[in-house]
């Protein structure tokens, strides 16, 4: 069944969205029962399917690249949205590398026995129906079906509108390795509107439906969500990331850390936002760190202290500190040590990525012990923060929340469980 | 600092319980890093209060059972309500069994090494401001308050307003402990009033303070849980728990089963509420099995083919499938065997315990795998629904969403984790 981008015809929106969670329930009772295999067959077959239908693919994006640039969608929006040959390799490498990832559902977490006899297993199961709402990258939509379908839940993804022809190319594909494996196409649906209102519907929860929803996105979605959620939530709010050099870091470790963190790839949530650097070594260490974060094109907003010693950087605002640029800019704060270091990071920062560099193990030691942040690292890049960098196959973002998941939410993080209980009649004294 | 049960002065309930909001956010953080010793000192000193006080408890809790024996509360709620002198000395020892525990917080859950050398640990942490909204049963205030402390986090608690002077007295030997270790005093705090506004704004997060709800409650507070809350939820429902008889069941089991599952305490969440019993084995077992529960007192309700081999069984109505009596009743229903008990426990379930009573091991393991419930046991009792029966010392309650965390919630269930990452100077490619 081809679905378009417009409701047609005499449905109603509500009533579209709400069949969709009506088909998406269904297809989740299948899929909890599903075998290893056949997921495993659905993917392989969907990774196929992208690699085929490539040229579609790209003729979708290029669509989508030219109504984004007429609508003035920023440089870092463009490039989330950009496909290209090797993006969409790199999506059918992912369906695969899915495929070869453990199955999560099932899995004995735990497993004890009580005086009484009683045998207690903590069993991995599917969550249920999974809501992702993102924004402009269509590679979510590769990524997001295949780690729902392998973990053993039903997707209703909503993707961006300005990615919404990528999305629906790369839909077709995944809808293709389901069919040739037999499994619901109704696993993985795909909102086919840009409407707003759809996403409240879900925010709702589609009559019961939806179990989980994981948005994916900037303030105004966080926003939406706090006010409109009614099931719960995975939050993957924004990425305000530190990189903290300390006192006693190296330089040349410092040097190449900083760099990679801040503009390897400025347009994801791990990227560096805020540099804290120790007073007690602004001469050796702060000009030649900014002067190869200038030398790669990036914009240089420090307090009063790094403008004193770095004359061509632009004066910080409050508001700097809070921000996500996305962007090759960054802002620069003197600290006093470790202590202060950490308090700048827990008063402006959410929670997400932070790196503290430094040959000082205690000091590292106590800055990855304060700090409440999803991932915390000594002496390596904030961009590590990457399901794929950990090892979990794909992600579906970087989850902020402080409940069920943080940091890269993979297949694992994408189950439940249940306790399956043995015995041999005992009662309760 | 002695909180009294209603506001007085001028502050309004507003200003209130954001104050208190702000107080739980800084206790958190001191407890996050507080010791293990600290926080066990602090539940041997709180353990040692509720038994030196147990007069003053004992005198509260008369006040709440005499207010409520006025406003007709039901044989269930105040038994709920009820405590006595083995019930205080089980709330000492369920707060030294928490100190006991192993710490939750500062676990290595998991641990591996990339192949670029980095050092990936997932460590558990404190989730941070817990608000805990229950109803009649004071014995809650103790464990709720212990397994809080233990789990790093700190809890605000909102008890029904019938056991409102029970709590009081419960909180005063919590703090009690809390003093004696030197921890805030505002790790544990319970709302100073029966206004039920004060449940609005907490469901609304009290300014971002607030992490986590766990409202543990019947279908109104589950209601207003879902229209309100702004913030996580972990959701401890009713429960509709379900005991199968299955037609290779053995009488002896399934009698004993039976009457404990439904009889041995009636108000609590994992006691049956429906008996489903397979139709080839209705004249060898269903008459025995009515008769215990008929002769314990135990009121039936029966579908036709019940009520015609059981005469004194009322006719139940489609309403008893859904009803969570919490009292000496039983609703009855023929079955056609496994899949069909599966399919009605789906479809009227609450998804917190059932159990099928079977010598047939495959049975038994389809109706282990298929039911998407909390907790499925086979040929054991219900009742065994509980975080201190599953060897978790003390729970919050029985948790029956899909995230996080289900089935009995103990102090494990109330931790999260981090990503701490160590490396010596890694870039991403």
């Amino acid at each position: 069944m081809k679905r378009t981008l417009s409701i047609t015809g005499a449905r109603t929106l509500k009533a579209e969205m709400h069949a969709m969670g009506e088909r998406a329930r269904v297809a989740a009772a299948v899929l909890r029962e599903a075998s290893t295999e056949s997921k495993n067959n659905a993917l392989l077959a969907a990774s196929k399917a992208i690699r085929a239908d490539k040229d579609k693919i790209l003729a979708a994006n290029a669509n989508d690249m030219r109504a984004g640039e007429a609508r003035g969608l920023s440089p870092a929006l463009l490039d989330r949205l950009r496909l290209d040959g090797e993006r969409i390799e790199a999506m059918a490498q992912s369906a695969a590398a899915v495929a070869a990832l453990p199955d999560p559902v099932g899995r004995e977490l735990a497993r004890w026995m009580r005086p009484n006899g009683l045998d207690i297993a903590r069993v991995a199961t599917p969550i249920g129906v999974l809501a992702i709402i993102y924004e402009s990258r269509p590679n979510v939509t590769a990524d997001a079906g295949a780690l729902c379908l392998k973990s053993g839940n039903a997707a209703i993804l909503r993707g961006g509108s300005e990615s919404a022809h990528s999305s629906a190319a790369i839909h077709a594909a995944l809808i293709e390795g389901l069919r040739k494996a037999s499994l619901p196409e109704a696993a993985i649906q795909i909102v086919p509107t840009i409407d707003r209102a759809a996403v409240g519907m879900i925010f709702a929860g589609l009559s019961g439906a939806v179990d989980l929803i994981v948005p994916r996105g900037g303030r105004s979605l966080v926003a939406r969500v706090q006010a409109e959620a009614r099931v719960p939530v995975l939050a993957h709010l924004e990425g305000i990331c530190h990189t903290y050099v300390h006192a006693r870091a190296d330089l040349a470790k410092a040097r190449a850390l900083v760099l990679n963190a801040k503009m390897r790839r400025t347009g994801i949530c791990g990227a560096t936002e805020t540099l804290l650097i120790d007073r007690s070594i602004l001469s050796s260490h702060l000009v030649p760190i900014l002067d190869d974060l200038a030398l790669a094109g990036c914009e240089i907003r420090g307090d009063k202290e790094v403008c004193n010693a770095y004359p061509s950087a632009k004066p910080a605002t409050e508001e700097d500190w809070r921000t996500e640029y996305l962007d090759a800019i960054i802002a620069v704060r003197v600290v006093d040590g470790v202590e202060e270091a950490i308090r700048h990071i827990a008063t402006y920062g959410s929670q997400h990525t932070e790196c503290i560099v430094t040959e000082d193990k205690a000091a590292a030691e106590r800055f990855l012990f304060a700090l409440d942040s999803a991932i915390v690292l000594h002496n390596a890049s904030t961009q590590f923060a990457d399901g794929g960098e950990f090892g979990m196959g794909a992600e579906i973002g970087i989850g902020t929340g402080k409940l069920h998941a943080r940091g890269p939410v993979g297949v694992e993080q994408l189950t439940i469980f249940k306790y399956v209980v043995r015995g041999d009649g005992q009662t309760r004294a």
